[in-house]
C-alpha cells in the first residue's frame, strides 16, 4: 500500500511503527491469546502498559514530583468545563487570553460554572492572527487561574514563550503543541491535551496537573469530575479507555527511540521553515494571514488570490496523495498540520508542488 | 496462537471477526493509506463509519425514530452524574432502585447533582442476592425519573423484565446487559451502556434518549454535557472517539451477520443454562448466591466451601487457559462473565471441568 501524506489537523497521522506495532499484537497481545482491548484493566498484563505510558510521559516531559499525570476521557472540550469545576472557587474569578476558536470555546464553558474575565484578545474583525504581547495581558493578580490555548489549529498562531503569571496557575489547552519539543513543565499549574495530535489517537485526553491544585480543589461537584479521584486512583477509577492509551505507549516509545523531545524539536523546525520558506518565497501567491512572531509551527496556513485558486491548490494536491489541507470550515484557506508523525519528505513533496504551482 | 478462554467481567472478550478486520485495516483502512485513526472525523472515510455504526445500532435494538443514539465518552461512571446533570429538575426528585454495586455508586453520584429518593433496595448485610419483586418498588409518580441497573456484574443478578414506572420514564445502566438480546426501547426513556461488555471497546459509552426528554433537559449546564450538543451534531460536536466507534461498527456487523439479537438471546441462554446445571448438580461443592428468579445470564457467580478451594478451583482453571473468573475485589467467589463473544465451546470446556473438579 502507498502510505497517505496526511497532513490532517487532527485526528491526525501517528508514527508508522505505533501503528504496526499495534497490528502484530491487535489480536494477540504479548503472547496472552487476547487482544490488549480484551484484558481487564485491572489485570497485569493492562497495569504493566498503563503505568508503562505514565512512566514514559512523565520521563519524555521530565515532570517532576509535584505533579500528577492523569489520563482521562472526553477530550480538551470536556476539559473545557472540568477545569473550572475543580478550580474556580465561588465569589472569585479566573482570567481567559482569547488568541482563537478554542479558548473562545474554553471561555465560554468556562462561563457556564463561574466567574470568568477576559484578560486579553487579538481577535479583530473575526480573526486571530497573532499571540498578544506580554504587555498586552491584563492580568489579575487574584485570579484563580489564568487560561491560555498555547496553539491554534485554527488560525495557525502559537505562543513561543509562554507568559509569566506570576503566582498565579497558568493552565494550558496543549492539545496541538503537546510533544513536538521539550517544555518546563514547571511553569504550569495544569497543563491539558487531546491525545489526537502528536500522542494518540482520539478519545484520550491527558492532564498534567499541579498536585497542590488537585488538593486543593471544590469537593462539592460529582466525584468522576474531581481531579482527586483520578489522582488517588492512578487513573483506574473506572474504566480507562485502554487501547488509546496503549497505542499512547507505542507512541511515547516511538518518540523516546527517535532521541525524545529535543530530537523530535528539531525535526519539526526543519519543516516549518521549509514550508514558510517556500510560503514567502512567492508572495504574488501565497499568503500566511498570521504575523511572522505567531506563526505556528504546527499548522501552517495561507491563503491564495482566490477561492479557485484554493480549490485547484487543494485538488492538485491531492492527486498527488496529499491529504488534508482544506483550512478548518470557520476559517477556509489551505491548512498544513505538521506534527510529529509528518514526516519530512512529505513536507518536501508539498514545497516542491507549491514551488511548481502556476509558475510561468 | 492459542486464543484464551476469556470470562473477564469487562472489558471483556470481542468477537474475534471484528478483531480481525481491525487488524487487517489498521494500517490502511478501506485503501486510504491511513489507518482509521488517522481519519478526521470531519472526512467522508470516518463519518460513513461512524453512521454505520449508529445505523446498525438502531437497526439491530429496532430503535424508533422517537430516540437518538448518541455515542459518548466516559462510561457509564460518567453518565451516573451526567443523567441527573441533565434530568433532575430543581425542587423535583429522582427515584433510585439499588441493587448492587453499580446502582449504589450511581445514586451517590446523583446526590451530588440534587435530590434524590431511594425507591427500593434489596441489600442484606452489604450483599444483593435478588432483584426486588414488583410489590416492592415504592415508585414516586411525580420522580423526574427512576433510575435501575439491570444487570450486576458484582453479585450477578440481572432483571428478567423491567419495572413498569407508568409515566415517569425508566432510565436504566445496561452497561453489561445490553446487546444480548432483544429488548422494548420503547419502556426506557433512557438507557446508557458502556460499551467494554458487549458493544466494543471501552472509552465509549452508548446513549439511547427520548428526544422529548432531550428537549426539556436543563439549559443551565456546561454545553459539553446537555445531550441536546451531542444530539444536534449526530455525535460529532468535539472529536469522538474514532477507533472505539470503528470497532463498535465492527462489533455490531458481526452481530447482525450471526442473525442479530434473537440468534444472541439463543446462543446466551444455552450458555447460562449449561453453567447452572453444572452449579445445581453439585450442591456440596458450588452455590450461587444469587435467588434463582434474579440469576443473571451474563455474570454467573458461584463460591466454593473455602477460600482454599475457591482459589484452587480458579488456578487449575488458569493451567487449562481460563482467564477472569476471580470474583470481584469487593465480593469474592468465583464469576464467570459469558457474553456474546463467550464461545459455547468456553462454557463447555468449563463445565467440564467443574464436573470434574474434586470428584471423589
Amino acid at each position: 500500500m502507498a502510505r497517505a501524506i496526511n497532513f490532517n489537523a487532527g485526528p491526525a497521522a501517528l508514527p508508522l511503527a505505533a501503528l504496526e506495532r499495534a497490528r502484530a499484537e491487535l489480536v494477540d497481545v504479548e503472547g496472552t491469546g487476547m487482544s490488549i482491548m480484551e484484558h481487564s484493566h485491572r489485570g497485569k498484563t493492562y497495569e504493566a502498559i498503563h503505568n508503562q505510558a505514565i512512566a514514559l510521559f512523565r520521563e519524555l516531559f521530565a515532570v517532576s514530583d509535584d505533579y500528577h499525570v492523569l489520563l482521562l476521557q472526553g477530550g480538551a472540550s470536556q476539559q473545557f468545563a472540568v477545569v473550572p469545576m475543580n478550580l474556580l472557587e465561588t465569589g472569585q474569578s479566573a482570567d481567559y487570553v482569547l488568541t482563537g476558536g478554542w479558548s473562545q470555546k474554553a471561555f465560554k464553558e468556562a462561563k457556564s460554572v463561574g466567574k470568568v474575565r477576559l484578560a486579553a484578545s487579538t481577535e479583530k474583525d473575526g480573526r486571530f492572527a497573532r499571540i498578544p504581547k506580554p504587555s498586552e495581558l491584563d492580568l489579575d493578580k487574584s485570579a484563580c487561574y489564568v487560561h491560555i490555548t498555547t496553539n491554534n489549529t485554527l488560525f495557525g498562531t502559537q505562543w513561543h514563550d509562554f507568559p509569566d503569571s506570576g503566582s498565579v496557575p497558568l493552565v494550558a489547552d496543549m492539545s496541538s503543541d503537546i510533544g513536538w519539543r521539550p517544555i518546563d513543565v514547571s511553569k504550569f499549574g495544569l497543563i491539558y491535551a487531546g491525545a489526537q495530535k502528536n500522542l494518540g489517537p482520539s478519545g484520550l485526553v491527558v492532564v498534567v496537573v499541579r498536585k497542590e491544585l488537585v488538593e486543593r480543589g471544590r469537593k462539592d461537584i460529582p466525584v468522576i469530575f474531581q481531579y482527586r479521584t483520578h489522582a488517588e486512583n492512578n487513573s483506574l477509577y473506572n474504566t480507562p479507555p485502554t487501547f488509546s492509551i496503549y497505542l499512547l505507549r507505542n507512541v511515547l516509545d516511538v518518540v523516546k527511540q527517535a532521541g525524545g523531545l529535543a530530537a523530535m524539536e528539531k525535526h519539526n523546525r526543519k519543516k516549518a521553515e521549509l514550508l514558510y520558506r517556500a510560503i514567502d518565497a512567492r508572495p504574488d501567491l501565497y499568503r500566511c494571514p498570521v504575523d511572522k512572531d505567531s506563526r505556528s509551527l504546527m499548522n501552517v496556513v495561507f491563503t491564495l488570490p482566490s477561492a479557485e485558486l484554493e480549490t485547484e491548490f487543494i485538488s492538485g494536491a491531492q492527486k498527488r496523495g496529499m491529504v488534508g489541507l482544506k483550512g478548518h470550515r470557520s476559517v477556509g484557506g489551505v491548512r498544513v498540520s505538521i506534527y510529529n508523525a509528518a514526516e519530512l519528505s512529505w513536507v518536501e513533496a508539498l514545497v516542491d508542488y507549491m514551488d511548481g504551482f502556476h509558475k510561468a
